[in-house]
């Protein structure tokens, strides 16, 4: 069984609960509901595990703190949402010093103060392994919220920024081998202190001609196909952007740098579906507010599933990025 | 260090952030925040593992996910909130079978519709020990916020209910003695399925005449504790509500009922400090209200800490309830 189908299992025996003021409910990356007339509000919640998501050989506890914080700020990127407050769930191990829960602490406050989004609250408790649960809250108008749902045969699929020197990042961090400096250095800041596009989702959620949104968090090739699967459309992958990082590191290691791009996931661009006559001013307004390209990687049409177009020809591309239950 | 200590170390590294809208924060049963001008938003978390707060051999995976909706849903009764929504991060250790999450997942979910609190969404993962961190959100009327830290010399402090029987329940699923069948029953449904007290939460939230309020889920000598350090205030305790399940048992076993009462926690009654003239009408109409009484357990005057009262004298009262690091 897969991540997603346990979901849908989940998903059956809590549904009948839902109220009416629930606009979005498990399924898309945030679920959102309307908490007065006017206002929208977002929820998420994010959970990363010692030995599961992170290694303490690869990242200090700050950087994992961070990280914990940056995917729940993610979600709500989004969902277009301006991220308002967020309540954190400590898992703490026998024989952790307070020295090092500050730390992690530390790296929660930091890229949560940055996005304007308050720790307001917590639980500490004993656990086996060191876990960070967060669950962020945000606002958006109602106009703007954008589901995964949304996207339209003949849209133009973009994402906004490179991919792939998360998981270069864990390769050198993992000491597999020299890799030049630069580039390196560069892998090892991707994966231990990506960004969330907070101020470019919620930018791209107030155009109309954003369809649907959605992070990729797991990588490209399996969020993609989420999208695709929650639209009811068929994916068509031309070009994947493919960070210098990533590229550098693969060359050395002798790995793939498109593999990394297209399932090395843990890296938090957006992928957005956009309106096909749109998406070049889009695209070019994008790129002159926050001086970064939003990168087209192909386009949507009526079907099933996600290809790659490689040389004219289209081949299924299969879904090779984190799933948590495979 | 103790757990409230490390809170506040925890809550000093992320106040700076704390935005103007953010009426509440750490250090109470959930924050509040004002997501408009009219309503206040109330939001708890709080997490579960298995081996630190259950296990498998004294209570079922379905009375796990209820404890850990009940939990939350307590902390809401403690602020006089309505549950309306929450997010459930689950973590799974390899070998969990699907039946077994789903058990778990029923058992959150039938008391939350109960209470009407939807599941909107979660997150799951890999994890060596299963653990569920719920976090969820209620509303409340401005007016009627109930703090921790509003009580007031003179006050009586009151609780909703007999305590000391979830506590006897552990005992009893440990299987330490055979004990009479009735109260063995009545234990054991106190331990695996206790209620929060949400209805009576609203009520006595409506109350000007009720000062502060949280529930009593560490153990009432811990949470009292807590109050009355919150409110710079002396707590006396003259008499605690013993369930009868737990004196049979602890007579069985040997224990001592007054301390399963006091220090056994994992019981959802609410803890309120009551205006002194108010509080013999108050507890009639409460009882007329809701079938069950509302316990005198003492009084607040001025000074630090909390004394047991007994023949006269008073005596210091430790704090023995559930600290998850001592």
């Amino acid at each position: 069984m897969t991540e997603d189908e346990l979901i849908e299992k989940l998903r059956a025996i809590v549904a009948p609960a839902a109220p009416g003021a629930l606009l979005v409910g498990i399924g898309d990356d945030a679920a959102v509901w309307q908490p007065s007339r006017s206002h929208r509000s977002v929820i998420t919640t994010d959970a990363l595990v010692e030995g599961v998501h992170f290694a303490r050989d690869t990242m200090d506890l700050y950087d994992a703190g961070w990280r914990a914080a940056v995917a729940s700020l993610s979600d709500l990127a989004a969902m277009g949402a301006r991220p308002v407050l967020a309540t954190v769930a400590l898992g703490v191990p026998l024989g952790t010093s307070v020295e090092e829960l500050l730390e992690l602490y530390r790296g929660i406050a930091a890229i949560s103060k940055e996005e304007g989004l308050a720790i307001v609250g917590g639980d500490l408790t004993r656990s086996p392994a060191l876990s960070v649960a967060m669950t962020a809250i945000g606002e958006v108008r109602a106009s703007n919220v954008k589901r995964r749902d949304g996207a339209r045969k003949g849209d133009i699929i973009a994402v906004t920024g490179e991919l792939g020197a998360s998981r270069a990042g864990l390769d050198v961090a993992r000491g597999a081998a020299t890799v030049a400096a630069a580039s390196a250095q560069e892998a090892l800041r991707a994966h231990r202190r990506p960004r969330a596009r907070v101020r470019e989702g919620r930018w791209l959620a107030a155009s109309a001609n954003v369809h649907a949104m959605m992070d990729c968090s797991d990588g490209l090739s399996t969020d993609l196909a989420r999208l695709c699967d929650a639209s009811g459309i068929r994916g068509i992958v031309e070009s994947v952007p493919v960070a210098d990082a990533a590229r550098v590191v693969a060359e050395t290691l002798g790995q793939d740098a498109i593999l990394y791009a297209l399932s090395g996931g843990e890296e938090y661009e957006l992928i957005v579906a956009v309106e096909h006559r749109a998406f070049a001013h889009l695209a070019a307004r994008f790129s002159a507010r926050f001086r970064t390209t939003l990168w087209r990687v192909g386009s949507l049409r009526e079907g099933m599933g996600v290809a790659e177009s490689r040389d004219g020809e289209e081949r299924p591309l299969s879904r090779s990025g984190w799933d948590h239950f495979r």
